[in-house]
């Protein structure tokens, strides 16, 4: 690690080499730390090292999107067993650094260390705009319900990947690998969270499906008063490949639905506005060549839950979460 | 760990509850991380959750003492297996509580995520003096070498828990309790590091011995003149409990000198200082009723090395490294 990011940036005063790193900081600082634990969070053979390496910086800076924040610092640990491949390791930081390169961040120390499994640990230090960072717990009744990108995606490749694993298939000879790329590959929205974070009221990462991570903001800002989210099905963004997989109706599979409402790794940013905020919400996306879709709407309610509505609007039942349609290990819930 | 560490203290801007802790900070701050990783850095059957929790976050902050900083954050994300018991996770969370509350810092975040290893990762966030931390990089030819407290405790204790686990003893039947506590409860020397930092030109905590860790001093600050450290053995501070364990002779025992200079884990502050110093040292130590000790010198040198001389100035061999005289896991190299 230490030669691999032996360069001083300019914020840096000590970086690998001493106790500890000594780095230039703003007023206010924004940390967040993840852990990420093999046949928990990913299985060491389906994921080449160096993607696993970009993967977990790229989920650490979706936190730092989320709050509107600018990335500035990692550090990376890594657990490694002995009898791992000689190269994982260089493989894990090349992916590791090229993500920080990408977003320019400044990789400032890091620790190996024995272990029984590959375990890695990522810790980001970042600072926000002036305006302060975007919260979760700041939504609005009446606020609209927004989200950049499409959803399910990389669910879906999820399971792709796992079934041409059962039928032996190489990743080369599966279709839809767009959406197998949006598993292995996460792109953080820090752009999206700098540009749409000082409109928005409210906003969070969509690390685990908006079904979950809309609760979250859901139980932060309804502190005072209990709020519910309506959201209407029809307008969720679903990716072109997503929807030629389920034959052009993804609506009508319940599969399809709980892919894309709590299939979880989206990596999207899921934000709550005034209606306000529509023109320049649109505009921010065309500068980005980003789609970013209002889904819903926040309203004042007794009881804190979020409703789906069909196109017609008649109340659709929550599908079941994905992880009962399909029992696998616990993942991250950062 | 939300409950636990709910408040929000006076530089805590958001704590637990959104993708990241938003913090004020310094104008520089010092940034750590440590991993702990089950049958490498611990055993789980052989230390207490409280104690585990308490270990886990005083290793770090001897990474701050040893910057002559100031600690002022800290991160918990902790894996666990889910046959663990029931209040594992709340007793080790009160460990670290307590350390944090003992250093007043504060504990902004934390996660929890399953694993089939017990895992904790600690980051660490705080701020030097005025002045600067104190380096590993700036030890100079002429320097005097010196150590807080003694040396060897905690690897002589654990070699006892060893034992006492191999003959089913209770813990409360060991003689040298003392020791015992030093391996399972380190403190950390913050206060030390404060007081001494401004005084020394190099300064690194103990974790691997000090020859390990004065050999990081003499690559860190040897890069454009070789160092070479000349220690006097009969300066090694050793605690009573050490020497009776010996027979009042430990220096006589090849083990005994290898759990000393080698046996790591003992948390004490190494430093180098200029001759200039020696009063203020002096100082320093009554101050805070602790013993810092001269154990000897920094020379200009053709290689980097380190010499130990008897009390009749004899060199002696270094001993074999604790390791290779007690295998076990490899440990934390922090």
């Amino acid at each position: 690690v230490r030669e691999a990011a032996a360069f001083k940036g300019k914020g840096v005063l000590v970086g690998i080499g001493d106790d500890a790193a000594w780095l230039k900081t703003s007023q206010t600082s924004l940390l967040t730390c993840d852990l990420l634990i093999e046949d928990v969070h990913f299985i060491r053979g389906t994921i080449p090292a160096r993607l696993l390496g970009r993967k977990a910086l790229s989920v650490s800076l979706s936190d730092i999107a989320a709050m509107a924040s600018i990335p500035d610092y990692a550090l990376l640990a890594v657990g490694l067993p002995p009898d791992i491949e000689l190269d994982y390791l260089d493989q894990l930081i090349e992916g590791f650094l090229e993500v920080a390169g990408e977003h320019k961040l400044e990789v400032i120390g890091g620790d190996t260390s024995a272990s029984p499994l590959v375990i890695i640990s990522v810790t980001v230090l970042g600072h926000p705009l002036k305006k302060g960072p975007a919260l979760r717990s700041r939504a609005n009744p009446g606020d609209e319900i927004w989200v950049t990108g499409t959803l399910g995606d990389a669910s879906l490749g999820f399971e792709l990947l796992k079934k041409s694993r059962e039928q032996e298939l190489e990743i080369s000879e599966l279709h839809y690998s767009s959406l197998i790329v949006r598993h292995f590959d996460p792109a953080p929205r820090l752009k999206a969270g700098l540009k749409l974070g000082p409109l928005a009221n409210s906003m969070i990462d969509v690390s685990d499906g908006i079904m979950n991570d809309l609760t979250r903001i859901l139980e932060e800002s309804g502190q005072k008063q209990n709020l519910r989210a309506v959201i209407h099905l029809d307008q969720i963004p679903l990716s072109d490949d997503f929807k030629k997989f389920y034959g052009g109706h993804p609506l009508r599979s319940r599969q399809a639905l709980s892919l894309a409402l709590s299939g979880g790794e989206d990596y999207e940013l899921l934000f709550t506005a005034p209606r306000g905020a529509r023109t320049e919400i649109a505009k921010a996306g065309r500068e980005m060549d980003l789609s970013v879709t209002r889904i819903g709407k926040m309203e004042k309610a007794k009881t804190r839950e979020i409703i789906l509505l069909d196109q017609k609007g008649r109340k659709v039942p929550a599908p079941k979460l994905w992880f009962e349609h399909f029992p696998r290990q616990e993942r991250n819930r950062n």
